[in-house]
């Protein structure tokens, strides 16, 4: 046997081992990218099917530019914000540089644990960027301008996401504080949250949601199929988004991730129709739905530390607190006619104080966590939204509101079916 | 050479090769188990296009609570009854305990052979099982009351699907027969569609459906776009139901299934259409749809050991079946809104069969296997539906089918389009 | 060290390594295999949106069956006239003879070069044949007759297809001048947009589309959510697309691949963006997406060898491109309901041509290939366009054609919403 490998086969050997887990490492994490990225036909979806039926083509061209605008800036400025690498300062900000590059050729280089390449962590970071900024479209639908909503979008993926997620993925003081937040409940979905609960206040509610004697008008989405249809695919996608955060394709991480992930969005399920069945005695598809969105984002700062019977748990609360939560915004008068506050702040909220309580970790640094990086997003986001406001308005004439904006920002409508 | 690896490097080299092949095997497991997820929503656009307009959120609501059911239930029960290991008797009944865990404190644990993982195999399988009971919502759509459907989905998954599917896959008495079912045209489908005939038949069909003098009225359905959207995301998820049924990634066996997964469904569409012209005379957008799933259940027990031109035959003749038996089952006065008998238990019936005709496998095993697993389902949903309907009753009130469930049941409507 | 392997062990430690790293590959290759399967769901749903409302059954029949009878007569024919292999004569033309298999028992064989088997090769390029199929149908949409569309794509897929495509993916006289086509810019989109070219205008424009005084009637598409659907759906199969072009899970070219594509599709959202307001003064959403699919289709030459920077500007331009071209073949009096023509042919030459100014390849041989391909489609399709056209024509009657094909061809409507 020692005759029969020459010193070139062992080499050979060693090279095919390597490059076998590499790619099978890199593999999974090109998965997840896409899994990541169709979550934003999810949003677009869910969004379209939750507004007026006048308000369609807005809320779908909202969504197609802001996958676009989101990658974009996150190559141009975001990524090097949020991983500044050598150049970090302090823990609480660094920049590497404006553009993506590994080396001026652009040539790709393998990170050395093998796990996956420098264009493999980009590509899915940007994935992750963009949906912080898809989550507000939701809460802002059907009165925002596309043009003001376009340039906070930029703000938020270019600057304020990479900074607070700088503070903890990138190696900042959260980090070593011993914050965990897993796939984000805190960094992606309490930072969309927070940022839609600003811009839906500064905007105001919808014309004629909410009359002068305290009154509550339900107004209902144009479509449920569609709805449904960005449920399950938020779901689906969460499996990369909750699974490529393993950062390799790590069998026992990412499987142990699937489970509570599956779990946590069934258990929410469940929470969400017994909770609206007592509160509002039928059985609210909307409600489920966004407490299967609400379990899901419960689990995404623990799903690798929380065991799967305690994964039900933490969805199952997500799930109750749905809602509960959305009747509170509603009698708070928030218009947030997608309920992107309730599922992607409250739950996120929720799911990364649940690790401080079921995952093994201080409660304590789970709780500066949240609530650092929520403030300093509400923060940013009042400054950003309120120049916007002063400066070229965030909100459509009371005219095109009526209308819609289909016909106001876009000139088509979303259905012609006379 | 033998100088340059010390006994270390030796030791990280076999770990390396290992944990490459183990990843690679996993991941396609992983892969496999998000593709099987996305098919309940293509059941769900299915289901929701084919079912009239005023069922529309009813359908929606049944897929969402019936995955997260399923999931829950198959966690806390159907896995250890499906897969009882040791805790096996007699080859007909065994159960290993409420709850899954491969130990108290939820390690994963890696199986010996290094394709996947605990978690992997558990979070596949609860895929699998919530297939059985989504098939049931189409036939029995438009209907059925929504905690009734719940309860009979839930004794399904957690009881009946895992004991048939123990007898084979759990190591039972029929796998010992050497039958043949590699990704459960028997075990999945007709078990779903045999029990969507029972409450079909016990349902009765809806209301205006078949006239005192005999003649059958059609009921369309409210969208070809959603059912074809549903057909296509059934075949995509399909090719992890049958790639994933080879439980690694082995790239001869996955890369085979992939050939005859998609010529069969291919030429279950040419089947359909033929025959649907040649009995219709026209081009019936809907038999095709059904072509393509009568295809894909055919030659689901086969998928490993059928070659590629006579996977084409299955999937034709699979086709061929489908106008047929739709048109059989309407004159035996089976309402069945969206075919899932025929699609389900009839062409899982003729692919189970097909394995002992084309697969080289004893034709007598595979009809016992087909028959007795199907009689086992047939006399569990009798009883079970049965006792439903007499404690606390099938079906909605006569005026609540008229004016639809979506108002009945979840007091809101699919579509705001005034 | 060397006493703890044995020769056995030895032996199993080469073979895990090798099988790990194929395992790896060839998973990546099925999983881009069922991202490529998934876009023609985005191109029928991008379709069935354009359209109108009449004739949307009839686009979702063309599309269920194209990709049906396009996977059959690629095993039947197309494969082995693309990759003759051995039977290989003089750089323009081979034939392996009819039907696909490796060996008389339909064995499974794995290439030597370890990254994927027989029969993954046969199902990935099965899947890009009957995309170019696909491409047509949009173009042709709403009045070309459904037996005369089959039986054109038929000769499409099993003949000018695979020959075109042999010149360069077959080791043919293009391979050999040095032309680079990584994914097919050219040989599948720029095939199937010349395709649908010719026979857009052996139809003839939909009636009414032009006045006879000049004017042109924009025709409405029927449902927007489902063109956003589409749109997003082919983005993520792109993700194959190109991924799986690079013929194994290489971390490098893959990762490198995924950040050019996922570029070049945001760009080509801003660069139609901004190209559209400007010449049509509202935010076109139809523009926008087809700008994101002018990008993916412009990147998709050079995906594997332009930097990502630049990749950005490939596909900025290729957004500029597409209302300028929309509007170009509107002027033309070319009415193609979905853009295919600017899209996959416009964009395909200007993608391919690119890679000659921005990819490091000779530019005049991306020329001669581009122009070559084109001019062989464009023959290829008219001759059998026009004797489709003479035999048993290609346009359904004017009433037909009034009263919508669903009703003329399929006796059904798509929506039953009274």
């Amino acid at each position: 046997m020692n005759e029969a490998l020459t010193q070139e086969q062992i080499q050979a050997l060693v090279e095919t081992a390597n490059n076998g887990l590499f790619t099978a490492n890199n593999t999974w994490m090109l998965v997840a990218t896409v899994l990541v990225f169709i979550m934003h036909l999810g949003f677009a979806t869910l969004e379209a099917g939750f507004v007026q039926k006048k308000n369609v083509v807005n809320i779908l061209f909202k969504n197609a530019m802001i996958i676009s605008v989101g990658i974009l800036s996150y190559f141009l400025c975001g990524f090097n914000l949020m991983y500044p690498g050598e150049e970090f300062a302090g823990g609480f900000f660094g920049f590497a540089g404006f553009g993506v590059s590994p080396s001026p050729d652009y040539t790709p280089i393998a990170y050395t644990d093998g796990a996956y390449t420098y264009w493999t962590d980009f590509i899915f970071q940007a994935m992750f960027a963009a949906t912080a900024a898809t989550i507000v479209s939701g809460a802002v639908a059907e009165r925002i301008k596309l043009e003001s909503f376009l340039l906070f979008s930029i703000f938020l993926v270019t600057i304020s996401y990479p900074i607070t997620g700088m503070w903890q993925w990138g190696g900042g003081w959260l980090a070593e504080l011993g914050f965990h937040d897993f796939a984000g409940s805190t960094l992606v979905h309490a930072v969309g949250g927070a940022a839609a609960l600003v811009m839906a206040v500064l905007l105001g509610p919808r014309a004629g949601k909410y009359t002068k004697d305290g009154g509550i008008n339900a107004i209902p989405g144009q479509s449920m199929p569609l709805a449904a249809i960005g449920v399950f695919l938020l779901w689906f996608g969460w499996f990369g988004f909750n699974g490529g955060s393993v950062l390799s394709g790590d069998p026992e991480g990412t499987s142990l991730v699937f489970v509570t992930t599956a779990l946590a969005a069934s258990a929410g399920a469940i929470g969400a129709f017994l909770t609206s069945y007592i509160m509002l005695k039928n059985y609210d598809l909307s409600m489920v739905l966004n407490g299967i969105l609400g379990g899901l984002v419960g689990i995404t700062a623990g799903a690798d530390v929380i065991a799967p019977n305690l994964a039900i748990l933490v969805g199952f609360v997500a799930g109750v607190i749905i809602p509960i939560s959305i009747v509170f915004f509603d009698r708070m008068k928030v218009d947030d006619p997608v309920g992107a506050t309730s599922v992607h702040l409250v739950c996120g909220i929720w799911g990364t104080l649940a690790v401080g309580l079921f995952g093994g970790k201080s409660f304590v640094a789970q709780l500066i966590g949240t609530f650092s990086v929520i403030a300093f997003t509400l923060v940013f986001s009042f400054i950003v939204g309120y120049a916007i406001k002063a400066i070229i308005g965030l909100r459509v004439s009371a005219e095109e509101e009526a209308k819609g904006l289909d016909i106001g920002e876009h000139a088509m409508i979303a259905y012609n079916r006379a």
